[in-house]
């Protein structure tokens, strides 16, 4: 009886994870989608006020260094940002499509944030180009975090393996 | 003791969900194998007898243009341009990979429909080249439908980003 | 009553078909973790001891012939491979970052193994070339077993489409 007490117990737990697991790879796609389809604001929105968000070389990450391509400490600089991205007429002329994939949710701390990691590709396709290209590949290792009971990215540090191509403007990833 | 009630109900829906999600998610997985291993008899037993396949570019989409590379009303010819593949000789010497990520379900009709979407990549090596390029790339905005218990699609509009290549038959994504 | 019965041991079916892929997928992602940071000791762990690795082009699997790019029989040859890597100068100039997606657990057998497949894309970097490239794609043919609970490869056949570039060495996947 005991046994079976733990089983189910042990069950409950899994499906626990499984929920949280589900409801990051979740968010991890309207936060894609978001990019995709340059809604910044509603990007921007995906972060507590708090938030760091940083893109830096695997390079830089590798040897400590936290020089990035984007620097963000709080919402209010994320908004900045797309604000800034929105007004550019150079970040117009070009289609984004992401693809998230390997999600591990590597636990939860004691103050109820969970990190997490996840691989990401950013496909690129100018529009007086005809080809797809890979314009950016690299690894999320993101802090997320409840508001309201509602998921949201109070750390993404995206750490990217190539070096940037010069037409490539300092886009979010 | 309602409270109870209420936060079991609450997680009765939210393994509903996931088994929604995980079921789609299996579904688009047989789906590009279907496409990958050239099974395109398999491939249009996916879909509704009314169903509706489109293939189109992002340009035209946002355009509200619904002209499109592929437009077939009906299963009666999904499978006719899956036969007039097969019989194209010109079909043959290329491999195609299907990945399919960032997977958003999002809500049930009342008539029981589920609209979806999801970013999609393909992959292709001619058989005289030795690297893999990006064919196609994009996303799928998808209705399903339940047909005896079975997950079919009632349609699929894959909008794609890129602009074709000349040696890009209208292969179906 | 009867069919009450029914329905949930059914629904309990389904969860524990969820479970099993959730696992598997972060299998698949603690795996390519481990290959994308070069802890080649860590990958090798994660098969079983008497397990089978073969990467091997489409070419040859499409005609039955086993020639691989590697063959291990056994953890014994996979971490003897591991090892020659690890002392390898030129593997070290590039960094790697799988993706794997559309996964499709095709069933369990009366002995606990269970059969899966994935589609899989490796992007490499060179670190003397700013862009990222497709080094390969492909299709894991994987046999699952657990080994104290835990989930390990039994089996990995690595089927890559693309003829591989001359500066490819042969890194697993």
């Amino acid at each position: 009886m005991l046994d079976q007490t733990t089983a189910a117990m042990k069950r409950e737990k899994q499906i626990d994870a499984l929920l949280l697991r589900s409801e990051i790879e979740a968010f991890n796609a309207q936060y894609c989608l978001a990019l995709d389809e340059q809604r910044l604001g509603d990007w921007a929105a995906m972060f507590t006020t708090d938030a760091l968000y940083v893109v830096l070389s695997r390079e830089n990450a590798d040897k400590g260094l936290p020089v990035g391509l984007i620097y963000c400490e709080g919402r209010g600089m994320i908004r900045d940002r797309a604000f800034a991205l929105e007004k550019t007429s150079m970040f117009a002329p070009r289609y984004l499509r992401h693809i998230v994939g390997n999600l591990a949710v590597l636990g939860e701390g004691t103050d109820g944030s969970i990190k997490a990691r996840a691989n990401y590709v950013v496909l690129q396709v100018l529009y007086d180009r005809p080809d797809a290209t890979l314009h950016q590949v690299g690894v999320y290792h993101d802090v997320f975090r409840r508001v309201d009971g509602v998921l949201k990215l109070a750390e993404r540090r995206c750490v990217y393996d190539n070096l940037l191509v010069p037409n490539a403007l300092c886009i979010p990833v």
